[in-house]
């Protein structure tokens, strides 16, 4: 063969021609592209072998078949190999006279014992095959040896039957010979003594969601012989081995004595003597620690009693955030493996890059990761299960003490009771030792079957419980629970386990929520007063003096308008409080309250939008049906010039009344604040300056969060609290800034200019009289008049606007007397009828049409007269509100004889107008905003929702006003455009 | 021990107080918590064990150590195993006439040879130790046996050096003994003869980008060898492992004839005579397949001459998404291991869960994850090298056939030179075989060593690429391109290394492109035509008869405004297309334009952008300098009913005519769509609803994905298709649906209630007139007389309103005359010259105040005549438009003698206001808010800007607008509010 190498490196040059057209080939073949038959090991057969160079089936030579991988080809049985160069083999068949194959294959042998299938000779068991000398040359006959077994020699076959060795050493301490004799109990490769353990043990591993028990061959091969080893060679690896057999059956203690866990006990307690190891009582030497004892109680000691030494701390020079844990690993045949540090993916099952599963080994940043796992794949990466002793590294530095993480399996049963799954710590059975995937008890038959059932850690929870009123961020002895999922193995290829990892942070939140209460208590008595307050100031702003129906109902819907106030003021508050403190803390002082905490909070959100709502519809309502009236200061001209007993010389014209009517009507929805501006900048803030990552459950408070960093969930609270806070910031800062144009402020300049005085009437007695008298006496006038008249004006030539002579004060709130409301709705009647039903109106009376108009103008003299004294029943006085008054909002005096004009220069008309009641409007918007994202966690949805609440209710309060405002004032709704 | 055990059994009961008091000194311990130290095996040392069930370190028993592993103890040398229970050893020094142990521990013996420093027995090189006889009787004293090397023995010692076996068979074949003989090469436990290879071989890696070359210890151990089995016996493992060192090396040719890839091309060419594999003349039988050949321009041949025989469908019964991609694996030792189907985290090193991994081999989702893994995780998860032969599986069934797939080593030199890395593909050099992480060829001394340097397959990329006008889905043979990166190990645990793996899907846009071009041309040509008419009739419409600048500048302008509409129809056109074609194709033939191919398109977007925004500039500034006048009607009543020489016996109020300035100054911003709801609904549409999921790079139409599902890239072509269109079905949807309150139709009737008419205009001779004449006459009159004018109107008592008798035509466009526009300059040149520099005007003349004041009664005056006919110079026709001239909006005559007026009922007049350019203002809304998207990728920044720059242009066009109104009309601002 080394010939022919040679020969084929002198032949290459003249093979050149042969290439070329091997090329040339290949070029016809690139047009049918590369193709090639699809063919893999099993498809080779026997007689075939796969080439793994060309990936394909190959023919053996001859007397040759298949090797076991099917990889190579070998000799047929009795054929032996004459020449092989690792590739090219060539089989020779032995002769008669010996007929057997050796075991290497390449000699020629006669037999002494039974000839196997294969070609090979086989000795009795307990004898050895002997083929060479010691010196390696081949016998012609082979010999079978038996092995000398008792003492000194204590020798066995070796596994591949070809060699005495020392036995194993537990028969020679049990029977003094190889053999374990009659008495005793051979198993796992080793011989017991008698009566060491119940001779039959119970293999059965209890899938209880399955509510199936399946005979693990596992716990056939291993459970007596681990239990005995343990119990009586003190084998440690046994120990564990039979420690993870009981972890692999949930910790689950029955009156089954003889099952993992009831062989463990009787162990733990027959060994009481060893002592316990490391001075815990619950570990005891030799055995693994997998119980904390049973008394009442003992889960809260362990968790609730004692902090961590250190404590954690977010910022500054002694930021420790580190969550440091350890774990020692076991397998599934008790080998101690490693410790090993845990961090980035370790105990999680969900696959995601390292520094986004660090991120739950960060304190404080609430971890949840959930994913979908393939059957096949945990099949294919979890042959068999690793065990976990986790525990939380305490004290730094060179003396690294470890504390055991408690663990709490909640498919832990006893005496057939699942008795972990309650709420209450009292009757936790704690517990230590966990494993992430187990193919292995589930296997029925053999150990390299397909398990039936396998078992996977669905869900992992570590949970930190802070020291109540702690400064320095110390944590309780934290919580491992784990909850394993039976999953019986149906189609692995298609089959899915939800599986999820989870760091959750705790604290008492009872201290919170007994302050919340309290606020609430005193701030709803006060809601209380200051409802019956706003009842008594409207009983008196209508001089309704009984207590009647309707002033129960107008307390309710004060005291909802104001409870509303105090749950917004305790909700803002308690969110706002919650982003400050968490967020800012150095150590760790606070800790966010978990999801499930947060129900009271979101029912006071949702009491707040409630009672909100009912104040917005109220104030709506009551704004919809406001009196205004328009009065007209211009006498016809001719009058005044001339005695000429002329009927009409020039009727003044009611276009300065349009106007301001039109004005009216258009400043009813306008606000403080810009609507659309507000959501477009509270949603820019959130979603594009990316404020909303304060709101996620961390300690950070960086705006920008790289894509590759984990981002934990939201917490409702911050969310909340975050919005509310944007959104009343903003409202604020929009309330505050200064403004192009005072909207108001023109409309009271304009009835002055216009000649024009505007009475609205909110209540029965009370209302607002905006004092629009010109001060040049006539303003229906061509331009060239009425631009003079700004001219000497605003040169300070004429008069002052005020209703009182020399003063300024044009806007007043009115308190009218019974005498002048009954006269006002007399010859209003006409105007309120005109909306009713007119058919019932009396057919002799004139038609209702001149009837109104005539009403309005009766009324526009009537209200002009009273306002020039000119009326002696019915007159007024001017006089300032008190301080007090103005901050309760209540008059003290009772119009009595004469009404009442308090001076008002803060335009408080427009109270019955949305730009007076931006308050309500901005805390009604601020909670829509924040309910809708509460529901549906999303901003934009919210601005969207919010954006069309707003238009709708201007929509609403737009067109009912202008209806209410051309019913009241008669201007035709044709000129409020 | 078997006793002790039971009498511990028997001793349980009475252990019961030493329990309880166990159980009591842990509750002592409890407050303590259970503290451990943490010990490491390491932290043992020699004489003392890890004991495993503690957790810690405990002492050995006398005459012992600890074992190699630490986890427990072994008898000191010389000391011989008394007693063993697994746990519990005695050890007992060997009799001095036996001072050795023998191998198993039990046993002392005396050694013929050597004694190690173990205290075991050692024989010379060739020898081997015999302790025990063929029964198992250990002997007295050991023997050393020389094995007989020679025929036909031919034996050796076993690896244990305790047994003769046959010796290997190169070693027989070669030098027909055991040994390999002098002129013979023994290498990697081979016998080769001489002069098959050269005899020096170049073992160095070389780490180009750290132009660092190493000489690696996998190479130094089996690079000989493994060619020289390969090429001597031709073995198939050593081929391959051959082959595997030149992929490590990165595929790289050079004169160096003797490096791996050297020695690989010369047994390639020296075995010509083998012939090829499968008829593919690259792939030599025994070798693998690793180069294509190097004639030019193979790379397209391959990659651009034949299609799959299987097309891809997206939907249908034939829906066919499956990339099935198949594996070949071999370890770095050149075993083939298995054939594995490619899916899921296959070939991707990023971790995530399979389902998003499972995405990359969907055809059509455009794939790419990327991460940062540590170098650590890296060394840790991949020992060896794993190498992988892909295939194209074609062809489903039964006979499932194999298209190589061609791979592009963007590392690969030839002599030294980086020739894949650039774009053309007629220079790439194709090849075979990748693997992901080599973390063997970098350990320079040892295997055992830590490597100095790693290669990672820092970037995958799996190319597919669309046969040109298919309709069946065909694609051409993919690509995988594949860059490795050296990574020099520091600092293992801080180390990263960035890695991505990406599918991508292009098809020819070389077509695509030239029907763009093409449409662009076209519609370019036309939109000059369209321009130069715009600018024809510009000049009609000013009358000025010169080309000047001025016409210049106007023509730009108006191309700039049709160019805007060229480009913004193709780029939507575009986008659309893709959005339909792609999305809803079900076999595929079109595939989305790569982020590289998108540039030309994004200028396009670009170019309408910005030639829309000067159109839109152009017109704001046009419409805030147009030409406004109010007509009023109304003559002082007194006037008409006496003959007295009264003065002036009550003015004309002017305050009607505030009321129609105010109004037009509200109207002037007001758009046929509510531009916020616009934005609200389309970002809702985008954001909430999900839209924006269509644009994602997937063939999926489905709007909500699951957060689990994998999420592509954006496409910026759909994203910007898919925002356009939302935006201009919205705005035609808000335009189209009828309106509640139609302002333009209530501006007109306001104008005919208030006996006002409107002169606008827009150019020097041309614009628009309403004719707002009352048709009672009078209209500054009280509500009464108002209200029955109303009425009766509404009864068809009087008149009808249109400017010609019996007509109902109030609204004209107007072509003036030089003559009237020139009466109208001199007219209005006090007005004008009110804004003009007042220091410079003649002092003798009136107060311009009262200057103005007259032009305006004046003007009023002269238009009214001339609207009445009343001026015999100046008089005019009214006539209706052709179609022709309202299609291309012309005027074929130029007023003559006479001025035109044609009617108009489409209330063309509102051109000059926002209302009547709403197609460019939507147009422009619409490219801004796709710009501002594609540059920033977020919807809700996009929606925030829109917002703000629509707010802005309205608050310019307001406050100008007013501005030009209180200009031209001389109605006090203080009025237009």
């Amino acid at each position: 063969m080394a010939t022919g190498t040679l020969t084929l490196l002198a032949n290459s040059r003249r093979l050149t021609v042969t290439t070329i057209l091997l090329i040339l080939a290949s070029e016809t073949a690139l047009c049918q592209q590369f193709l090639i038959p699809y063919q893999a090991v099993s498809d080779c057969g026997v007689e075939r072998f796969f080439d793994i160079g060309s990936l394909s089936c190959v023919a053996c030579g001859s007397n040759q078949r298949a090797s076991e991988t099917g990889l190579s080809c070998v000799c047929q049985a009795g054929y032996r190999i004459l020449t092989t160069n690792g590739a090219a083999t060539t089989c020779q068949i032995c002769p008669t006279d010996k007929p057997v194959v050796t075991k290497d294959g390449f000699g020629c042998i006669r037999c002494p014992g039974i000839v196997t299938d294969e070609g090979t000779c086989h000795c009795p068991k307990g004898g050895i095959l002997v083929e060479r000398d010691v010196q390696g040359n081949l016998l012609d006959e082979a010999r079978c040896e038996i092995c000398n077994g008792s003492g000194p020699a204590f020798s066995a076959p070796n596994s591949n039957g070809d060699r005495c060795e020392r036995c194993q050493a537990s028969f020679i301490n049990t029977s003094l010979s190889c053999v374990c004799g009659q008495n005793n109990v051979q198993a796992g490769g080793l011989c017991f003594p008698p009566n060491s353990l119940p001779t039959t043990v119970n293999s059965n591993v209890n899938f209880a969601q399955l509510a199936l028990p399946i005979q693990s061959a596992w716990f056939v091969k291993n459970l007596y012989s681990s239990s005995a080893a343990c119990l009586v060679f003190s084998n440690l690896t046994a120990c564990q081995a039979l420690g993870n057999m009981c972890v692999m059956n949930m910790h689950s203690l029955s009156s089954v004595a003889n099952d993992a866990c009831g062989l463990f006990n009787s162990i733990f307690r027959s060994t009481a003597a060893l002592g316990s190891t490391q001075d815990i009582a619950y570990w005891r030497a030799n055995l693994p620690w997998l119980f904390y004892g049973d008394q009442p109680g003992l889960a809260s000691r362990v968790l609730q009693t004692d902090p961590l030494t250190t404590g954690f701390s977010f910022k500054g020079s002694n930021k420790n955030i580190d969550i440091k844990l350890r774990a020692a690993v076991y397998n599934a045949r008790g080998e101690f493996l490693r410790w090993d540090k845990i961090g980035g993916g370790y105990l999680q099952l969900c696959p995601d890059t390292a520094t986004r599963q660090q991120a739950a080994f960060y304190f404080g940043t609430a971890y949840q990761e959930k994913c979908d796992l393939s059957v096949a794949e945990l099949l294919r990466v979890y042959p068999e299960p690793l065990f976990y002793d986790v525990f939380v590294d305490v004290g730094g530095g060179e003396d690294t003490r470890l504390l055991p993480l408690p663990t709490l399996i909640l498919n832990q049963q006893y005496n057939g009771r699942f008795i972990n799954q309650g709420e209450s710590m009292k009757n936790w059975y704690l517990s230590r030792r966990v494993f992430l995937v187990d193919t292995l008890s589930g296997r029925e038959k053999t150990l390299s079957a397909t398990p039936k059932v396998i078992r996977v850690a669905s869900s992992i929870t570590i949970r930190f419980q802070l020291v109540p009123a702690t400064q320095k961020g110390q944590v309780f002895t934290p919580l491992m629970s784990v909850s394993y999922s039976d999953v019986l193995i149906t189609d692995t290829n298609t089959q899915t386990v939800p599986v999820s990892f989870a760091v959750e942070y705790e604290m008492d939140q009872h201290e919170t929520r007994l302050k919340t209460d309290t606020a609430l208590g005193v701030m709803g008595g006060v809601a209380v007063l200051h409802s019956l307050l706003k009842t008594v100031s409207w009983k008196r702003r209508t001089l309704s003096p009984n207590i009647d129906m309707e002033t129960m109902l107008r307390f309710l819907l004060f005291y909802a308008g104001d409870l509303a106030n105090v749950f917004f003021i305790i909700t803002v508050g308690t969110g706002l409080y919650w982003l400050i403190f968490y967020k800012a803390q150095q150590f760790v002082s606070v800790l966010l309250p978990l999801p499930a905490q947060e129900e009271q909070f979101v029912t006071y959100i949702g009491c707040a939008f409630a009672f909100k709502a009912i104040q917005f519809l109220h104030k709506l309502i009551q704004q919809l049906s406001i009196d205004v009236f328009f009065i007209d200061w211009e006498r016809p001209r001719s009058k005044a010039t001339a005695s000429e007993p002329k009927r009409d010389p020039s009727p003044v014209s009611i276009w300065r009344t349009y106007f301001v009517a039109n004005e009216w009507n258009e400043i009813q929805t306008i606000r403080k604040i810009s609507p659309t501006f507000q959501i477009m900048a509270v949603l820019f803030l959130l979603e594009v300056v990316g404020f909303s990552s304060l709101a996620l459950r961390d300690p950070w408070s960086t705006l920008k969060r790289s894509p590759e960093a984990y981002t934990p969930p939201y917490s409702l609270t911050l969310r909340y609290g975050l919005a509310a806070t944007l959104w009343l910031c903003v409202g604020l800062l929009q309330v505050k800034l200064p403004r192009a144009v005072d909207k108001i402020r023109q409309f009271v300049d304009l009835c002055s200019i216009s000649n024009v005085s505007v009475l609205l009437l909110s209540h029965r007695c009370f209302g607002y009289y905006i004092h629009g008298r010109s001060v040049h006496g006539h303003s229906d006038t061509n331009m060239e008049e009425m631009n003079s008249n700004l001219k000497r004006e605003a040169e300070s030539l004429c008069g002052q606007r005020g209703l009182l002579p020399n003063t300024d004060t044009q806007t007043f709130q009115v308190s009218i007397n019974n005498h002048l409301r009954a006269q006002y709705d007399r010859i209003r009647e006409p105007l309120s009828r005109r909306n009713g039903p007119s058919r019932l109106v009396d057919a002799s009376s004139a038609n209702p049409f001149e009837q109104s108009t005539r009403a309005y103008n009766t009324l526009n003299r009537f209200l002009g007269s009273i306002i020039d004294h000119a009326n002696r029943d019915i007159d007024y006085i001017v006089k300032d509100k008190l301080l007090f008054e103005r901050v309760i909002g209540m008059e003290f005096l009772e119009p009595g004889e004469k009404s009442i004009f308090y001076n008002d220069e803060a335009h408080s008309f427009s109270d019955v107008l949305f730009y007076g009641n931006e308050a309500t409007l901005l805390i009604f918007d601020t909670l829509f905003f924040c309910v809708v994202d509460l529901g549906a966690q999303s901003f934009v949805l919210a601005a969207v929702l919010t954006y069309i609440q707003q238009m709708v209710f201007r929509l609403i309060r737009n067109s009912f006003g202008r209806r209410n405002l051309a019913s009241k004032t008669l201007v035709d709704q044709r000129f409020l455009i």
